[in-house]
This record gives C-alpha cells, structure tokens and sequence, in this order.
C-alpha cells in the first residue's frame, strides 16, 4: 500500500472551508494509501510566534474534529509533529544541504512576506518552511502528498533536496514524493470575502444549529433579484457556491429553483442550512463527548507517536549513519 | 556559580593550536565556573555535509583529548550536542523569531561562504550558524562564553535574541550571555603557513615523539642567519613565537641565546621538541589508555548527557509554555 503524508496548522478552529478543501479528501484517501495526518504545530508557530495561543489545546480541538468527520485511528496514522524529534533532525540535515537560492526562488515565500506582513515573518525558520515540510513527508517515505496547485513548488523543492540527498551520500533511501493534486473549489466567507477565521466569516464544524441558521440567513444572493418572483443568476449567488460545493447532487435542481424564481432566497437559504445542520450535528456531538472525557483522545494521539516514532526512527538511523553521527 | 558554555567542532584530530587557542583556557576555567563543554557535531556538520566522516569517532577522539589534558568530568559537564535534542528545538524557536537581515548582517557569514567555497556552504542551515550558537548557550542559561574577537558579533546576536524573546514572550528566562574575551597568541603552521589540518602542519596532541621532534626539526627560522655565528633575530622566528605561545616563562632566555647567537637552531629547535615531548607524552598515553577501553568515555559521556540533558529539559519546558506547546 503506497504511503501518504498530509498535516494541518492549528492556528485555530476548523470550518467548513477546511472539511472540503481538506479533510473530507483525507477521509477517502484512507481506504486507498497508508495515511500519516499531522497536526503541523512547528508549521503554525512560524507564523503565529507573535500571538503565542495555545497550540497544545487547538491541536486537540482539531484533532477531535478530525476524528468525528471521519479520520479513523485504526486506519491512519494521527500526531503531532513537535512529538517527533526526528522532523527537526532531518529538517537540520536538509537545512545543512539546501541552498539560499532555492528557497528564496520559491513562490511562496515572497508573496507570504508581503502577504503577511504585520506577521513579521522575513526569519530564518519562515524561509526554511518548505525544507521542514521535505523533512515531513521524507521521514515517513511518503510516496503521495495531497495538495493544491500553489503548493507544487514546494513538493518539487522535496524532490530536488532527495536529489540532492542521493547524490551527496551516494545511496537512495528515499522516494521522490509526487503530488496528489486535490481539486478545491473556491469558497468564499459567508460575506463574499476571503473565507478567514480572521474576518469570522466562516461555519464552524463546531457550529450549533442555531449559529449555523444564523449565519446562512445572512449569506448575500444575487443582488439584482429583489422581489422573491425576480429570477435569480445562481452563478453570481455565493449560496448556491455552497450547494455546489457541499450538495453537488442538489446542483441542477437548486438551478433549477434560482432561475425559474420557484423559491425565494430566503427559502433557498434555509434548505441550505438544514443540511448543514443535518451534516454537522451528529460529528458536533461525536466532538464533544470527545473532548469531555479526554482520555480516549490522549489515547488517539498516544497510539499515533507511537506509530509514527517508529517510522521516523527507522529513517533517521538510515540518514545518521549516511552523514555520520 | 556562574556558568559557562564552550564547543569544539568535530572536524579532526586536535593539534597544539587547539590546546593553546581553547583547551588550556577551558582547563583553568573549570575551577572559577561550572563548566558546559560541548561537541558540536551539528556545527561540523554545516560545513562537512559533503565529507562525511565519522563525526562520531571523532567526537570520541577528541573528548579523549579533552579529557587527557585536564578537562575534568567531575567538574564540568562533557556532552554531544546531537545527544541532547533540545538544542533543536530551541533552535527551531530562536530561529521562528530571528529576521532573516539580522543573519546577513553578521560580518562572518560572507567571509565565510567566500573563504569556503568550495564546500557549498551557502545554505540555509549555514546562515543559521549562529541561531544554533544561541541555542547551544541560552540552553544552558550560560552566563559567560570564551570567545575571540572574531566571535563577538556572533554573542551579540545571541543577545539579541534574548532580548527579542523577552520582548515576545513578556517574561524574561534568559540571561544575556557575556563574552570571556580569550587572548589566542596567533600561531601558524609548522611551515609559517595557516596552521590546519589540510596543510598537514601541525603538531597533533597524539603525535609520537620522533613525529613530534622531525616536525619541529623541519620548522623555518630566521633566513638570514646562514651561520651559527650569525646573531638571529626571534622577532621574525616562528620557532620563538612556538616558545613564546608554550613557554612564555623561557621567553627571555630564549631570545638572549638567539639574538647573541649563543645557539644555533638546531639546537634551539631540539630543545623545544623536548618540552614538546615532555608535555605530550604522559597526555598522549594517558589518551592511548582511555581509546583502549572505551568503556569509561562511554560513560563519562553518559554521564555528561545526562547532566546536559537535565539542564537543557528544564530550559525548554520554560520555553514550551511560553510558545504554547
């Protein structure tokens, strides 16, 4: 079974824009790879260093998230990253062999700096994040990573240090990742904007109902339709973005409804919110019961190092005795 | 008592320069500080990476060096830096908050990468040199590091750091480390080139008396004393600034016999390959015994991990909470 790294920064509560960007590929990629999910708590501290929160307890929350939409201890791998001091072994092995140039020629980084500005992250570390993520996905021998386009420069970049690796020690011990390109679609924040924690635009996997039905009803439709019989452009509607990325099934018939004005965007908006309820509640209560007696989640994550120490333990003898610690 | 952190690279076996310009000093430092003296395998790595020895038997020939010419484990605490995975992790901190112009900034790094072009050390690991220098010291909450003149920028930026931290994280852990301004009598090679081991001009602390005596037989003097007759002059006469550096209380005497030519040089030269020999003899086999049975600098090291280890898992849980671990 061929091996799969995939990993998440805990830089806060999970929302819709993560379970279909992400986890709900994660959950089917399980029954076809040997999956390691990791909680990237380095990852976010390179980032977030400034507004230190507690990453310990949102790696929980996320972690519990993961496991009540589906991500199954007995099937995958799931840690901690910082629980696992050969990342930063290895990373310190691939710091040592990589040039400047190739990672100030990645993408990524100059339009983050500028991005993120008031985050202040022109480090060290920051320039060294996609030579951490090699170390990452390398310690595991992962043969796939999911990933979206803006991240391929930053998966031939792992691929070049292997290079670089095999060449320098003369012995091939590692894989040459390959990317498992994920389709996202675009979702925007309930706002129309970028979809961010920041803006608090976002459904939370945690939502209650009543938050959920809240926070629909105040989506914005198709501003042209006025009166409820107006037909509707449900390509100019974010709501029915939603229903295509959540519902694709209900797709046509949504369509269907927008453009020949047989339900009003109020009535359209609530269909929409029942299914999110429907979709969230029973994960919601699995999640708490989770998080109110903590032992079976500690004991998740327990298993999880355990598995994933005894990888990247394996790894690392290999890469000690090539460079000759 | 205050503490104090030093490190040796394990690029080679140690010569004379190494006990003039460090060893001896750490001996008599031992008695005024609690000692940390370290193994900086990590370090040697950065600039070895494509001349992969075995730092680990190194590392166990030099601490038989150390330890054989007075380094004492009682009083100090003798360890391997890659033992102690903490260093690491500190390092992957201070270098999560270390801006990447404070690291360009540092004078040594350019004349390194040109001094050292040939091995490639325009890397990304190579820039954070002295990130992992902070580390290594403020792991240990040393208050004082022996360094030349050419290091100081290298503790400033430690300081730096230290203050960055405090600023970040609003609780000040750390001591601001101060630097043991080391006076090194610059000493060259056998052959008045640079000493170092690529040039094969040195005196190594494990040489054999005959080694020892061919050596310093082969070692120039003053040129323009053609005759034994001809008064020398000490000033341009590396043989007398080998005196000088070893024998400082034979300074005068010597320079008397040769200003009035009442040696010749060969004879000057037999008698400093004598206190050569005298002093590496009883070290050299002292150092013979403990290679012999390795045994006792296994758990000397052991030992030393330990010690280290304690230290260092107490600084880093200070850490850990602060950056939200």
């Amino acid at each position: 079974m061929k091996r799969v790294l995939s990993g998440m920064r805990p830089t806060g509560k999970l929302h819709l824009g993560h379970w279909v960007g992400a986890l709900s590929s994660w959950v089917s990629l399980q029954d076809k790879y040997e999956c390691f999910f990791m909680v990237a708590d380095w990852h976010a501290l390179m980032s977030e260093y400034k507004n230190p929160s507690s990453l310990k307890d949102v790696a929980l929350d996320n972690v519990a998230d993961w496991i009540s939409w589906g991500i199954s201890s007995k099937k995958s791998t799931i840690f901690i990253q910082s629980d696992i001091k050969e990342h930063l072994d290895l990373f310190m092995v691939f710091s040592i062999l990589t040039p400047l140039g190739w990672l100030y020629r990645c993408p990524t980084f100059k339009e983050q700096i500028k991005q993120l500005e008031a985050k202040e992250i022109n480090t060290h570390a920051f320039l060294g994040y996609p030579v951490l993520q090699s170390s990452d996905i390398l310690l595991y021998k992962a043969d796939y990573v999911p990933v979206g386009e803006d991240q391929l420069p930053h998966l031939e970049l792992a691929r070049e240090i292997v290079r670089r690796f095999h060449f320098i020690y003369n012995k091939e011990i590692f894989p040459e990742p390959k990317p498992l390109l994920t389709e996202v679609p675009r979702l925007l924040g309930l706002d129309s904007r970028k979809m961010s924690k920041s803006y608090d635009n976002c459904i939370y996997l945690s939502d209650e109902d009543e938050t959920i039905k809240n926070k629909v009803s105040s989506m914005i439709t198709d501003p042209q339709r006025i009166r409820k019989t107006d037909p509707g452009r449900p390509e100019v509607c974010n709501v029915y973005s939603y229903y295509k990325a959540f519902l694709p099934q209900k797709d046509k018939e949504v369509s269907s409804w927008c453009r020949k004005a047989q339900k009003g965007c109020t009535e359209c908006k609530g269909i929409l919110a029942e299914e999110f309820c429907d979709l969230i509640r029973p994960r919601r209560e699995n999640k708490k019961e989770l998080l109110g007696d903590k032992k079976k989640l500690l004991s998740i994550l327990e298993e999880g190092k355990e598995k994933a120490h005894r990888e990247a333990s394996k790894t690392w003898k290999e890469v000690k005795k090539l460079v000759g610690f």
